[in-house]
């Protein structure tokens, strides 16, 4: 049997329409040539993606099963995707993302037939294990603004470390900007967090932004790496997802991701086109090997629905050929009230980004992050 | 005065809200913090983005202006984008591209304040000087399917050179399958095409696909170079717009860059939110350092409109900060009958890309080739 690897489409049209629009994808995402051209053998009979299945579904628009609204099943020959993550992508929606009315709604897989696709080095339980925490919900926060100088970024993750946040991140702005350089600042914000932790007996990671140009991208990681960074945080939409990959691949570097979503809303801007919530947030990010997802919280000041942040979680958690479960991270605006219903949704496995909110409640940040943590029961 | 680069995003809502969303766009993408809380100085005057001007626009659904559409123009400090373009596109769209209603319309620059981003090497001119044609449209043809081995791409390619085509590019899915390695593809079609170039006296210009894994591509991009390859196929929404940067800074390269649309689609898909055609498959291209750009013609299978791929035409040559104009280059389900009209849109420097077509008038390619260019004058 040739190993094959599925992906759901969510195609608009009445039956007719809808069944050859999914032939159509089928041609388009691999041979690329009417149907007529294609050649007979190997590559009409394995190349050509196969529609495996049809099925209407529920859009969520109306009370029943919509006429015009499928999910149509289609597999692909492994070796189309060359063994990289790229040429993944390009099979799954490369030219088909150009075409309104399709969506990739998930990516499935078989057991063992990724070898090129390692998946997160830590998933959740190796994320816990680094930060010492075994239960409960994790909590992270952001260092900004952009504008402050590595001192002074140095100085609010001392006071979040302190204060016992779990992961202290790099506002995904802060680069290498001529005011606040990345080496200055991860010397500047390791050397304060490792005091912090020293004097709290607590184990708080910094978590700086190795998101950059191409050629730079293992450089500032391995520095991160050596400076005793205790995460990375990296945005595919900025650099490529296969820049995850790259990072989770290294073993030589070796420190949890936390991948934020900077760039890609364009993709799910289209209910009908693009790539649903949990396909991009969920199921891409795991793939590539991303130990936790950052996405926008419902009822904050992006668009997310509770129902498409359910579905992320969803995607960074369920079956999926065995790679590691992650942590879905839900922040952007996000705020003391709303927490309970989060944990109703996500449940403990999450990494509650918290934003400006702790900046607001007093100039005391370490008191600010011990009463977020006391919300939790932490 | 301090250097600052605009960005027009376009935004719906009526005055107020517009106004509200402007200002927070312009705190979203630059310190990420509520208004209150931004630091005074030099963050609050020069960090924080400037909401410059604000107008409203025909959105082209109705006779006048829309009082819910907006152009508005913010100003960004430069060194916010820290001399790198996966920064400078978090500064530009980053966190706003997660929310619906904003879309980015055009990246403005002024002169010279660009160091870190060359632009196209070649450019139309440069790109007609490699192909040796002074005047007349470009024609272009891609090698597929996907499933063939190197000899049977490489015969394709020499009957497309013997013919004239000016590029014969990779088709986008060809990367280094087991069935077609790149090396051995690279190695058979330069060969091809020098055979051919030979017997004709022409001087068609093979373009490998280099889109690949973040660690392998600039290895293929000089492998390409050091085979004796004309120009360069990649696609930036699977690698990564900085590959396209760094390909086109590379001067032990030196060759011209063709890039692809593949998995772009989803920023145009909603006409309210993600990129515009014109900034996104002209603009941005431009600033990566592409030399063509590569779009679904209008009429084709994909769903672009004439007036859309003429803004992807307008952002190819339109004055931007000095970076030399770029060849538009339509695609897709192209037909002889549209050539016409596809002429009168986008005048001479245009490099149309034919693809199935020429592989359907008869088995001897070359005379597919030379009847398209007939019909081209040339």
């Amino acid at each position: 049997m040739s190993h094959r690897f599925r992906v759901v489409y969510r195609i608009q049209g009445t039956g007719e329409v809808a069944e050859a629009r999914a032939e159509g994808l089928a041609l388009e995402q691999t041979v690329e040539l009417p149907e007529d051209l294609v050649p007979a053998g190997f590559i009409r009979e394995e190349i050509v993606g196969r529609v495996e299945d049809m099925r209407r579904v529920w859009d969520g628009l109306g009370p029943q099963l919509n006429p015009k609204t499928w999910d149509v099943t289609v597999s692909y020959h492994l070796d189309s995707a060359a063994g990289e993550l790229t040429q993944l992508l390009n099979v799954v929606f490369g030219n088909s993302s150009l075409k309104a009315g399709i969506r990739v709604q998930h990516i499935e897989t078989e057991d063992d037939i990724w070898p090129f696709l390692p998946g997160p080095r830590f998933g959740v339980a190796g994320l816990r294990e680094r930060c010492g925490v075994a239960e409960k919900p994790l909590l992270c926060t952001a260092l900004k603004p952009m504008g402050l100088p590595p001192e002074g970024i140095a100085r609010l993750a001392y006071g979040f470390a302190l204060g016992g946040i779990d992961i202290i991140k790099d506002d995904h702005g802060l680069s290498d900007q001529p005011f606040c350089p990345f080496e200055a600042r991860l010397e500047a914000c390791t050397a304060a967090v490792t005091r912090a932790n020293r004097e709290s007996g607590g184990n708080a990671l910094y978590a700086p932004n190795v998101t950059a140009p191409a050629d730079q991208l293992q450089r500032r990681a391995r520095l991160a790496k050596e400076a005793g960074a205790g995460a990375l945080l990296y945005a595919p939409g900025l650099g490529g997802f296969d820049g995850l990959r790259l990072l989770a691949e290294d073993a030589s570097i070796d420190l949890p991701i936390l991948s934020h979503p900077a760039l890609l809303g364009g993709f799910v801007a289209h209910p009908a086109s693009g790539i649903a919530h949990g396909a991009l947030f969920g199921e891409l990010q795991r793939m590539a090997g991303a130990d936790a997802s950052i996405f926008p919280n419902y009822g904050g000041r992006f668009g997310f629905s509770r129902e498409e942040c359910g579905e992320i979680a969803d995607g960074c958690r369920r079956p999926l050929n065995g790679l590691k479960p992650i942590l879905p991270s839900p922040g952007g605006g996000m705020t003391l009230e709303r927490l309970p219903d989060m944990l109703d949704l996500h449940g403990e496995d999450v990494l509650l980004l918290i934003g400006g909110d702790l900046y607001r409640h007093s100039d005391d940040l370490a008191a600010n992050a011990r009463r977020f943590l006391a919300m939790l029961g932490r």
